[in-house]
């Protein structure tokens, strides 16, 4: 774990290949076609027509019943994470009241608090409990601060649906953000669901965002998020412009769940493969409706998509080729292109939501994680 | 049609709003959660169940077969290209001797051919046969050459499986790209299997390059192409950076085959959802042999991605969530951003494969080729 105690490099002196194990670059050992047997040509063939004929008119397309194999060009760690079942319980719950909500948010948060413990122990990462501006918030310090970020601090908004997450569960990516930036981090313990629908948690982020922007210069301040961390740091601009506040110097958007209609394409074509949230229908419309708390879906300030999204800051965005949010993630970087915001898009091969937070040691999340500290030490302040 | 005959703007000044359609942008109407039926959830539940079961073990994914339906968040033109039929009969080509091969490439272009000379009218582009150091090729010129290129030019390298699209059926993509761009392009007419396999193509290629960056300022030129197109363009830049040649001052790289195995997650996972290539067993598999001729397939000149990319010029690429060859872009990309190279990922909702070369005037396709505009006009000297 050297690496991760080295304070980060420059930009233009990150090396790439280092962040990537030798197992996941494509090799150049001898290629040569696989010339299918008779009896799997025939097999080949027989599924052909049967699509050809399932799908011969126009309309919705059929995809057969298939067993798909962990991919061979990623990383041990990551092929690791993709052959994975399905996150049990937290996938599909379906609590029957508040009180069962209640439980199962805070038995999940206990485990994920024991995993973030132990990851901060491994890269040496400080937490220390804060209030800004009365809200509950951590502060978290690698061991190094690279001196070209001393001055600046980046404000995290965690995911986990508006429902999971609480406390010191909701750090886990603040933590790897930490060790691979040599930032501070600051991280929102916003208020949630069931007791705290919509606005809760958004006016949470709020108050540390105006009292961070007042105490700092914004041009040193980035905000980032993932999943519903994702939606909350784009509704948190929307209102910031709004309100007129300061903007922060760019922003990180990863697998955004910026729309909570269950809107894009992937959410179908990529369901039952994502290993992480697997389906809408599992738990996603179940936090949607806690979250929003019958108001509408579409409020921009509960779906950032449907924001204006002219005069964002600069945003990179993640996702993975199994995401089943890849589509509201190319969705945004479109609309933000559109927009004429310098928006760059990276995608990682095989990954599902999240995989990097889940996973902040494999390969390509340090990959990606790096790719966001390039984009915030090209665009922030010293 | 008239946006085409308009000189393009230069970058700062186009503008993405215009180039998309109010359908594919969200809009903001009410936004109600579909509480599912009792039977809808009950027939989740089994399925939800079931799949557990088939995914309890570490291993591959089972999906189930499932309908997929078209996405709402693409215009209609788009739509209609995702709700088409697989390709018939190019997805499954397999000729049972050259002679049918033959037969099936002359019959293709032919259809090919029309539709590019429909495109060709309709836009108003200008096509002269050239002969470039002996190889055949042609110059593309748009009814307008935007004053800041007018000393550009753009080498195309046309797609179809180092197969199909001989003669002006390999012009469709560079046909859209004059007109999106107002630079003059040169698409090379390359050698073709079955009677010229490798290397013959790529001999000709680098034969135009030279000739052209002998005769041109390489600094203003840019090379581009999909597919195999893209392959063969990123073997050219591997074999100019070997023979000491000039580079191109920027590469447009769409949903590239630049590995002629079948390696990368999306030609499992996005197989029988993309309705362009399929699956790999439908014709790739045997245009690779017919291309490769009894040679190493990953030899870096037929599977670029097996090359060494430190020093490639700045290069933009483009894929779509339905592509085959959605991993081989990311790939692509990630490998070229580990390698230190300006490189820049668009990815389209919904698009399959090269989605944007068949339906040029859709206003993703659009919004794609200005992307690439926008790129070269920041790389390519004036």
């Amino acid at each position: 774990m050297e690496a991760f105690r080295k304070p980060p490099q420059r930009s233009k002196e990150i090396n790439y290949v280092a962040c990537i194990s030798p197992a996941s670059e494509a090799v150049s050992t001898k290629g040569t076609l696989q010339e299918p047997t008779p009896t799997q040509k025939a097999v080949f063939e027989q599924l052909a027509s049967s699509q050809d004929s399932a799908n011969h008119q126009r309309g919705p397309r059929f995809v057969p019943a298939r067993s798909i194999p962990v991919p061979s060009t990623v990383s041990p760690l990551l092929q690791s994470a993709i052959a994975a079942p399905y996150r049990v319980p937290a996938w599909n719950a379906d609590p029957v009241d508040v009180a069962g909500w209640k439980a199962l948010v805070h038995n999940l948060g206990a485990q994920t608090a024991t995993a973030t413990r132990e990851l901060e122990k491994h890269l040496n990462i400080t937490r220390e409990d804060v209030v800004i501006n009365g809200v509950k918030a951590f502060l978290l310090t690698p061991p190094v601060v690279s001196p070209e970020s001393k001055n600046r601090l980046l404000i995290h908004a965690h995911g986990g649906g508006y429902i999971y997450n609480p406390g010191e569960a909701g750090v886990m990516e603040s933590v790897s953000m930490a060790a691979y930036s040599g930032i501070k981090i600051l991280s929102v313990d916003y208020r949630m669901p069931p007791d705290h629908p919509f606005p809760a948690g958004l006016d949470d982020c709020m108050k540390v965002w105006k009292a961070t922007a007042e105490a700092n210069d914004p041009k040193k301040l980035g905000l980032f998020g993932s999943s519903a961390g994702a939606g909350m740091a784009l509704a948190m601009i929307l209102r910031v412009k709004d309100e007129g506040l300061p903007l922060p110097a760019a922003l990180a958007i990863g697998t955004p769940w910026d729309d909570l209609t269950e809107t894009g394409d992937t959410f179908k074509t990529n369901e039952w493969l994502d290993n992480v949230i697997v389906s809408y229908n599992g738990y996603l419309n179940r936090a949607a409706s806690l979250y929003a708390n019958g108001r509408d879906l579409k409020d921009p300030y509960i779906s950032p998509i449907y924001g204006d999204f002219n005069h964002f800051p600069p945003t990179v965005l993640a996702s993975g080729t199994r995401d089943l949010l890849l589509s509201l993630t190319v969705l945004t970087h479109r609309k933000l292109r559109r927009a004429n915001v310098d928006a760059e898009l990276h995608v990682f091969e095989g990954m599902s939501h999240i995989s990097y937070v889940l996973n902040p040691l494999a390969p390509e999340s340090r990959e990606l994680f790096t790719e966001w500290v390039k984009f915030f030490d090209k665009h922030l302040d010293r």
